[in-house]
Formats: C-alpha cells, sequence, structure tokens
C-alpha cells in the first residue's frame, strides 16, 4: 500500500496487516493528466479517489456554464452522492486542474469488506463522518461568508491552488464574476 | 418501538427483534413545546432526532442575525457534524417552530452497538448515506438555485411548512431580505 495512503487509514483507526491488505486489494493507484474527466453529469459512478498528489475540481454545468463547487487536494477523499446511494447518477463533474496521482477505489466493495472484517466498518465510519462533516462546513461557507471572506479562506487554506487554477474557476468558486474577482483582489492588494 | 420509527428502520434494513429492541434502548421520545432550543452554538451535544411530528428548523447566528439554513419534518433525521465528530462543538443552532414530538438518540451509544450486532452498523452506514446525500442536495441548491427557485422547490417539497414558518424565516432560507421575498411572492402570484 502507498506510504501516504496508509499513514492515513492508521491515524483514522489500528489496522491489522490482513486488513490493510484486503483494504489494498480493493484499491488502485493510477495518473491522470491534467485536464482529465473522472467523472460526469449523469454517470453511475462507483469509483471514490483519494489524492495523493495533485488538484482534482468539482464543478456542476448550469445552463452550460461551470460552477465550481470545490477542490481537493493531497490527503483528501473525493466521493458524491452517487458513490453511496444506489442507482443514483451523478449530478457533478470532476476533473483533473493539474496531473494527478490518486488512489482508486470501488464504494460498492464496501459491504462485503465490512462483513468480512467488522473493524473497516468502523474505519468506512469515521471516514463518512469527516467526509461529512467537511461537507457540512462549506454549507456554512455558503451561508455564513462573503465572496471576500471566501476568497481570504481559500487562500489561507490553500495557497498552492492559485498557481495552477484559473481565475474564473476561483471567481465561479466564491461566487462572482471574474470582473468581481479582480475588485475583490485589488481591495485587499490595498489593504495589505 | 413507535410505529413510525420502526417502519423507518425496517425500509432501511431487516431487522430482528433483539435488534429493534437494542436500538430502542438507545432512544426515547420527547415531545417539545413551539420554540424550545434544542441546540445551541458552541455546544458538545450527542442528541440525534427523528421528527415524528412537527417543524426543526436549523440556523446560524451570523453578527446577531439569523441565517436560516435548514427545516426537518417528519420522518427526517437531524443531525450535524458535531454529532458524527469526537470534541467537536456545534457551530449552528436546532429549535422547534411548532410543538414536536421527537426521537432522541444518543451518538455515542452507536461504536459498542454495532460491534455487538453488526446488521446496526450497515442500518448506520445507510442512514449516514442518506443524510449526506440530502446535505449534498442542500449543497447543490445553494450553488446552482435562484431565490425564487428555490422559494418554489420549498413550496413544492414542504408546502405545510409556510402555515407554520415566518416569513422572514423562510426569506432567511431561500437568501434573501423579507422585502425582495415579497416581491418573488407577488411575480409568483401573477404568474399563475
Amino acid at each position: 500500500m502507498d506510504i501516504k495512503l496508509l499513514k492515513h487509514f492508521t491515524s483514522i483507526q489500528k489496522l491489522s496487516k490482513v486488513e490493510i491488505e484486503a483494504i489494498d486489494e480493493t484499491m488502485i493507484i493510477r495518473n491522470f493528466k491534467k485536464g482529465s474527466i473522472l467523472l460526469k453529469e449523469g454517470q453511475f459512478s462507483k469509483d471514490v479517489f483519494f489524492v495523493l498528489n495533485g488538484i482534482v475540481r468539482q464543478y456542476y454545468l448550469a445552463d452550460g456554464v461551470e460552477k465550481t463547487s470545490d477542490f481537493f487536494t493531497d490527503g483528501q477523499w473525493v466521493l458524491s452522492a452517487n458513490n453511496v446511494i444506489n442507482g443514483m447518477a451523478s449530478k457533478n463533474y470532476l476533473d483533473c486542474c493539474t496531473d494527478c496521482t490518486l488512489v482508486v477505489g470501488d464504494s460498492e466493495k464496501g459491504d462485503d469488506l465490512y462483513l468480512k472484517f467488522p473493524n473497516l466498518g468502523v474505519v468506512s465510519r469515521k471516514l463518512m463522518n469527516q467526509v461529512f462533516k467537511e461537507q457540512q462546513s462549506k454549507l456554512e461557507a455558503y451561508i455564513l461568508n462573503t465572496p471576500t471572506v471566501r476568497y481570504l479562506n481559500l487562500m489561507k487554506s490553500n495557497p498552492d491552488l492559485f498557481q495552477h487554477i484559473p481565475q474564473y474557476q476561483i471567481a465561479s468558486y466564491i461566487g462572482v464574476t471574474p470582473e468581481s474577482l479582480s475588485r475583490i483582489r485589488k481591495r485587499i492588494s490595498k489593504k495589505s
């Protein structure tokens, strides 16, 4: 198993050698070129991703316009409702903003694994809880923060992002037009 | 066990009599008067709620202003990140918009239960998946929908709500001022 992924799992829960091997068998490491599409609206994919290196973007298409909803970087899980609800088509897209190295898992293999290794059920529950918490934070950010605060938070939490992501995607993520983002950036640089 | 709750659980997963009793022991049914506060910002509560009757509102306080983020009605689970992450304080409030009958569970009792009854671990995972999906739909609504569409969707999904909820809370939920909500309502009534 990749050492980063192993560290990630053992930070969540103590695992036996057999349990680690069992997880490892359900996952593969794959490299993706910048611009690769990992998921499209309407697909019934069960692939979940863990980012080892790179940036994955989640977005929606509304009347032909991309609405960026999230960026995922090293050490983050990328999963959506279609991974956990049977027969549900994806509503969002996922693409690679940079060359990416990702661990690809199959969310359908979970249930068998948890019956055989109850401890892995605990890991899965803790992981889902973490993802749920991150999703709630995203919701809170939409409800509570102005675009300027969303921009400042992104700069703080993900400074590397700005070297790789075009301005229009960052504007879309904070919920403004590219022109408004320019004004926000000017105001911030004057203050600092 | 309350018959509504039993139906809810058995629609998710087939359960044995012993499993049903085990769940039942961790939950109690309680009545709350309209206006009761179930959770405050900063609290470390492990209570999760299942709505048997009534309407529960989730909101945030931002500079003293209430920002309504959700309404939960009959047959819905009310849980937040503080329920699933150890040592996490709540960021939101929960109050009762009407007199409510709620099943109150303790999210800390879960892990012991799942080790003893692995099938209840499956139930818990399916429930969390459903809650995760609902949360993603909420996020999508923030990203994709205009206030008018959010208003129309609420009217469709929750028509009963409008008899019980003050206009300012509905305005806050769709993300506009009460004055803008009046204008939206006028436009809609002209069209229909």
